[in-house]
């Protein structure tokens, strides 16, 4: 399995979620902006904007590579002189405030010492959580990661526990998901041939995993109230995203594509001071799931 | 001057300020809300929503007091084992896209070993910039600090072109203005006095100068696109806050109060992907000028 290979897969696979995507969405259709990264690579990233399900959301693939940088080494602790690295990353911001955030990604890493490792995950962020789909949404998940390793669900559901989570908000920032990093047949216990197949087959059943939440809200009628709700829960995931998301703090520090890593911000979120949620309202219901530890199968 | 006179002048500083932006808003009243801290010390942050000029803002003091933290030793490199640190800091977002948003901050530091020191700044973002306002505005920051110093305006001008800088978007967050830090009798020069009195001077001024600002622009007629434009100006100040502002990244670090570090967030906030600006446009000429070293006096 050449890190060649991998990228090429990586590309198939972003090409058949977007086409599957655009069918979820019925309306709208993914812009494509490819982009050179001057060090070497570069990528493709995939926008759909305004569409009838997802007000705003992308598919990127990049395949990059060249020397370990100082940012690297210290914020990655990559040991090396030069690195390969290639990943599918994807949020969907969708119109409806009762169809859940996602976000997916899958990424490998390469040195020239001759180590690898995958990384990636799933989670989802309902504005309105609804534990039957949480339930359903973690089950689907379990059921991809069983087929590998009994250990993977446990141990990476823990992982989108820790890693999805808003300090200074203590909370979660939806129902998690799975989270995994430095994955190699020594970490992991599998063959790098099934780890790579573990990811594919992530992202081949991510637009089942969503079309089962879309179908679920999409045709639900909606309030003010509740996409005001919307936008403030947009605002959690901005923060997330720009104060603690690990990718997006080392990507915009280490000069990464700005556009292409801040594709996963929503078309606007809001913020109200010390904004009090009523004690028996279903935003509360939500907030009050938004934790760790919840065993959801 | 010791510390408890300075934090009470800061606290009256803040009352005062308060009063002056209700008057120069003419319809919203400021909403107050004090807290304490656990480790020692509290605040009172001052809340201004929906009014005539200023859609969003707040007025924010702080006293705090305690042992320091690891956070504080290995990010700020603070020696000693104990601080006292007492701010006021002002966000303002106003409603008319024609009326630029300010900000202003005054601090002072103390180390159980005897070092103290000064710091603080005061710039301005304009939606729209018009180049004789930013002139009018850095030669009242300049007539303020010419008054303590003939090396503050150049230097404190360098350093808000420094520090007010999103590197990721490769723009100045705005037309700048002053920013400096560590400020005490051996690094700037005067005195203790002198400095605690520059300081009083920023925030008694602060009122008047965004007045200027204000009535060059509350009753500017706007547009559909004009506000549009407005918001995605204030995601690259939400940007600027939540990845690059020190302040806000080490308040929600070291656990400080996370409604009173965000309420510099504005109501709300808006992004596209890759948003082309035409070349001929206002837009375009406000982004030129989002640039370091532009000398407005």
């Amino acid at each position: 399995m050449t890190k060649d290979k991998i990228a090429n897969q990586f590309k198939v696979l972003q090409a058949d979620i977007v086409s599957r995507l655009e069918i979820i969405d019925g309306t709208a259709m993914f812009k494509s902006d490819a982009w050179d990264r001057v060090e070497g690579g570069g990528g493709i990233t995939k926008i759909i904007e305004k569409g009838s399900v997802i007000e705003k959301g992308g598919v990127a693939f990049s395949a990059v590579h060249g020397p370990v940088s100082e940012v690297m080494k210290s914020q990655l602790g990559m040991k090396g002189d030069s690195f390969f690295a290639t990943g599918v990353s994807i949020v969907l911001h969708p119109i409806n405030p009762h169809v859940p955030i996602i976000h997916m990604n899958i990424r490998y890493f390469e040195l020239d010492s001759g180590e690898y490792w995958f990384g990636g995950g799933i989670d989802l962020t309902p504005h309105y959580i609804v534990e039957e789909q949480a339930r359903h949404f973690h089950i689907g998940l379990k059921k991809i990661c069983d087929k590998y390793s009994v250990h993977f669900y446990d141990s990476f559901k823990k992982g989108a526990d820790d890693y999805f989570f808003i300090p200074h908000r203590n909370e979660t920032r939806g129902i998690g998901g799975i989270f995994f990093d430095h994955q190699n047949d020594k970490t992991s216990g599998i063959t790098k041939d099934n780890l790579f197949d573990f990811c594919i087959e992530l992202g081949t059943e991510f637009p089942n995993l969503y079309n089962e939440q879309v179908i679920q809200g999409k045709n639900k009628p909606f309030t003010e109230d509740e996409l005001n709700w919307r936008n403030l829960r947009r605002g959690r995931y901005v923060e997330f995203n720009l104060v603690n998301d690990r990718g997006t703090k080392f990507g915009l520090l280490s000069g990464g594509r700005t556009e292409s890593i801040l594709m996963s911000l929503p078309a606007n979120a809001t913020w109200e001071y010390n904004k009090q949620i009523e004690e028996n309202s279903k935003e509360n219901a939500t907030l009050k799931l938004l934790k760790k530890g919840i065993q959801w199968v």
